[in-house]
């Protein structure tokens, strides 16, 4: 189904009184500071939908009663961030994950994407889980793995999944390991280091010259004794011996407990090694939760780091790293999910561009702690939500998109398109 | 020193313009709400000051430089309190400790202590350090020690505290027990559960009725294999075990990682047993960092438990739970991170009456999940530094308490007065 | 499949002067102590093993290639435990989970059963999961769903796993709820456990007079926000509001980081309410690996205190608790890490029981902290694997289970039997 | 005072009997392997002792009761550790913190040091605490501080540092900086790093030839939201940067909850920057416990980890990394700690040196984890315990150093030598 034009207008149009109400009050609250400007990097800002979370998601212990309507095809998954998209202007890309989405013609996939104003972000392989008919298992471990022959076809399997990514437009391959080990002493770490480093270096080899690697790190699950490639210490070595085209991935839910994430990023940044995000909360563990859902003054500080450190690098905030949702959708609506995750991500984004870099370099200069603090908190406690919800409008977008989303029953004319249907993916 | 009441106003009235505007746009945002009831509540609303929070504090590696005019005894340790309670108008009780803070002559005290609109909360007593002289030292344990004449003195030294409180008009004991052990064998859990409840029993017996006793729980340090008063289920077995008086003492930062705070508040409402509050924040132990700086949702969440579970037994919000602030204050001046504490309190505090209860209540019911979070997510995304600042307005109090404490240049005058001092306590 | 007898025999006789010249050396070093009797104690004790432990796990992830030759039915589970038994001579009872395990005839399954000496432990019901066919779905929670008819559906289900128990001979009711959210607002705490509370009373009553209800804590996983049986605490709420025969059952990964485990087992045992254990160890979370594998010296500190708890309640080791591993099979044959779990367990079993008493009382007495440590590490440093190979030998079981199991080519052989069959279960 | 040498074999005479039985036991068990040259690794490893952990320890919460008869000088320090050599043969060197123990006469300290058999193990510096008279504080930082001057009493302090250590004989400086911040906000993290890098880098350039640089890492504490050398990670990229000279130092207390501290020490040995090791245990944070007394087996694993890792580079265990303790002795006598934190590494370092390494890597080249876990547990679970007894015994000290130590009553006469003295130091 498609959302027209004319009923997002509609729905602006109810709201456009009370929403230019609140803008002018925030406008007025900033009349120091280029609000245009930061309305444009928020209209700029897009953040990738990953393919497999736009099904109700689960646990090792089951997959509840799931939502319906879900999409069973590739061809369906880009018509639901295509609503997303439509609905907030934010989500114009998808990140594909293969083998559940093999694009059988990749040109008639890009004029439907195009369609939607959606490209094709960084391709995801899998060597975590065994495919049907593959001649071997990834049980222990697939880049790391003691036999030449699995590791031989993870390898095969990532350079097919470049493939498929130049087909369809995208630059960047996204390589997430499960390789690791559930006991002392079922692997020798530095062979499997080894192991993985040139099972790397032969996909980094396939990979076109303007396309990125990211090395994506994870502290433990589904391994839960060692992870080959554990934390950002670890990424970052593999992605500085592999070259310049292999950056570290940063997805906030992995990481050990009460780990300071944006010191991480500030760092990789400092390095120009940093290259992208996998954006969701959690509580507990690598939970899969909505952005924001948990610890948005968290999610605020990330942003913090990342407007200054790529402001002090001259990168493009929209372009020059690469932003993707990985989330897991157990008892939300996943569309209502990822429109919440998207919000919380965007409000955190307006934060960090309104924080008064001067004055907090100057408190800083003077060790005036207290000082910093305010000015981090002054604009974590401002309402921006307004200038969130302009930049929407300007993107022709709506307002409201959850509003506008259950007003329009979208989920239940998926339901009676598709049926009871449930999404490939996790 | 103290501030002058036409300071406040001189300060007020360069504020008033723009608070006017602020607050009359959060009337207009919230006039489904009955926002003066809200604002008599925030005026309602005082946070006790622990006495030994007004110096520097510091850590196992040392204190490092002071701030300076800093409190010497327990008459200037309310002075402070009265400066922070002139400036916020939430800050109007203490809370003393013994032996650090043993009254001579608790009627001029309470005389001084109500010149500056000031209550004594409740009274910490301190076996968790030997004092100079005393018969028995308490490495192994207090309440706890195998030694009965170590027990004694324990015991004595609480019903000592008792009795100061008594004459100041406090009607609280917190007990916070630093006894357990730092290495496997080291004692018995259960003897030492044993001795412990015996000796609150022999404390208990000696409050009087109208008293409250605190047990307040704490996961480590600066035990580091086990504590006797470990968790909030072993302080609801003392209470429950020692009677009416006893309940147990929320200190946020004594939780393992991860732990879900806002539960435990919850579920200790339920039970008739939440006594009081500690207020701080911590992103690793208990760093006793300044309340809401570190994760201000969790702040707002459990004053999201604490609103709904006490408005649902009739609980008065200011009077029938004890609320203090317990802080160290490593790297800022201690008065203004007080003051930031108490305004993230009452910021949460806000957010939570205002949470549209029916709504969730509905949402619950329907479990609409993103529904819920929608609703919880909308008054703490709302800015509602407005409401606090009205609630200090009519309460006498400074509109903005930093920006006047550093125009008045309070701390210079504090260093004039009393000189390089250092505050006694930790 | 069958072990031999003659099969053991001839395995035991070949090991049998290498284990002699092992007891003997023993039996010298302690032949201060009754070594007897803590063989007998060794040969007593039995450990359950879950039905649903038997095939190959998995994670969210997915389950990688199995094992084969996993037992498909209810009786070849039986069967597989059966060759546990005649290996271990230490897993004499099976823990069974219903719908995974109906039984369609409680009679012949007893027969069958008893010819292996296996027992039918506690009955585990599973509310965590929706069944084909379900009027309602449990993704909201069983026991506390704000909707009546679900509680009811849950409800009916556990007295119905409580009634096949029955026809076994079981004696015992584990419950472990998933119930929880992973939602700041998702629930009302309170009702939530009321709800809850209200749910197991119904069960409750509908328990046989020497029957027990295992209330099971699990701090999170599968949701993510709050689990509402989350602590031992709440489990300890649960427990003595339902009465005399309800108790707590600990899982040893169900608790979050850094707990102290053997602390809130002296204690559950000193009121009276610990019920049972749920073995495996963890690193990170509810890992469920092998018990012993990851913190063997946290699994001889938790004995201590069973033993030392037990024996001041004047308890039966092998009769008055519950034990049960609960453990996930995801890297190793399934049948050889329950056979290393089981030997972990003994072996720590052994440790206690060795621990000088009177010793280590008469130490911490005295406050002898660094001889506190020696006495239990010197247990823990002793190697008493041929204590526990000799209650083998007397049971009539195999001196080195592992061993014989790969010699006989016992997973050969159940694939050859069955095929690559997967277990039913997670 | 002495231990004479008599007073060692009189000892060791009278437990020869029980030791040589359990010696030929083990030989026996072992006799596949060259235990011979196990022994004299074990003879050759010595541990050193840091100067600062000869007295009693405390806590943020202050320090109780002292010992008695604690070192108040470089001399009496050196005295001590003379102690625990005579007694364990293992403890060959002292490491120095400077301030705390300023040499004013290297070579007369250097002849009582070799009087004892003692070498000058890695200086430390100390730019965490504020010394009397010092023109700056170290309160925000000190290699990482905005003022160049703070920098630059750091950097000279650290060189001064140097010049003591070459006097000495050392041939390594040990950098571990608190630096870091308690707030969001307090500094700008990629200065932070850039300016400690440059100030390291001065430090470096003024390292004799022959010197290592360790650059120590911490999680957090004293500084409670970041760390500037917060990880492996960065201290490996301090490290590279830096050059040869300068290497990577693991305290096992310094990391977050649930790290895996084996794969770090693996992978800096494969990188070539693992330059020393801080022994100690915890259960909760940097506890500073006595080695092995929380979590022997991980203990085990770490070392399993060097063996291989040092022998896969043709490395001298005794010498080409350094070995130190350090811990807080908070409730034991800090030489009977010493002496039980020495023990439990020589057993690990036994251990590890006892594992069949061809078969691990046999079992590992077969994914034979539950094979692989029977190795690594059968020669943990193995009594080795004998083996350093053997390694004292040829060292000329005591079969068993406590037992010894508190037979001789040393404590007793270091108090009536020197009375209740603290030693200087945290």
């Amino acid at each position: 189904m498609n959302i027209e034009q004319n009923q997002i207008e509609k729905h602006n149009d109810s709201l456009l009184t009370s929403h230019q109400r609140k803008l002018s009050f925030l406008k007025e609250d900033w009349a120091h500071v280029d609000v245009e400007s930061v309305i444009q990097k928020l209209v700029d800002f897009q953040i990738a939908i990953p393919s497999w979370a736009l099904g109700t998601g689960g646990t090792r212990f089951g997959r509840f009663a799931i939502t319906g309507g879900e999409p069973r095809t590739i061809e369906e998954k880009i018509e639901d961030v295509g609503l997303l998209h439509a609905l907030n202007g934010a989500s114009g890309a998808i990140s594909l994950h293969i083998p559940w989405d093999i694009p059988q013609n990749a040109e008639e996939l890009k004029t439907l994407a195009s369609g939607y104003g959606l490209k094709f972000d960084a391709m995801n392989s899998n060597t975590f889980q065994d495919q049907a008919g593959a001649a071997h298992s990834y049980k222990f471990g697939s880049l790391q793995n003691v036999n030449k022959d699995v590791r031989k076809q993870a390898i095969e399997h990532n350079i097919e999944v470049i493939k498929h990514g130049i087909a369809l437009g995208s630059d960047a391959l996204t390589v997430w390991l499960a390789d690791g080990s559930c006991f002392p002493g079922q692997l020798n770490f530095r062979k499997a280091f080894e192991n993985t480093l040139e099972s790397l270096q032969e996909i980094y080899s396939a990979l076109p010259e303007d396309w990125k690697m990211f090395v994506e790190y994870k502290a433990f699950e589904p391994n839960f004794y060692s992870t080959t490639v554990g934390d950002w210490g670890q990424s970052l070595l593999y992605a500085s011996k592999l070259g310049k085209k292999a950056y570290t991935l940063v997805d906030l839910g992995h990481h050990l407990p009460n780990a300071n994430i944006e010191q991480i990023v500030a760092l990789l940044l400092m390095e120009g090694k940093l290259g992208g995000f996998h954006f969701n909360d959690s509580k507990y563990g690598d939970d899969d939760l909505t952005a924001g859902s948990i610890k948005p003054y968290q999610l605020f500080l990330i942003f913090n780091e990342l407007v200054e450190g790529m402001d002090a690098k001259g990168m493009n905030h929209a372009k020059d790293l690469g932003w993707m949702i990985d989330a897991s959708h157990n008892v939300k609506d996943p569309l209502e999910d990822l429109l919440q995750s998207v919000e919380a991500i965007m409000i955190a984004y307006a934060q960090a561009l309104l924080v008064d870099r001067k004055a907090l370099n100057e408190a800083q200069n003077n060790n005036d702690v207290a000082k910093a603090q305010e000015i981090l908190q002054n604009t974590f406690r401002s309402d921006l939500r307004a200038l969130v919800a302009e930049a929407r409008l300007r993107a022709g977008a709506a307002l409201s998109p959850i509003a506008l989303y259950r007003g329009l029953e979208v989920r239940n004319k998926l339901v009676n398109h598709r049926g009871n249907t449930v999404a490939t993916g996790l």
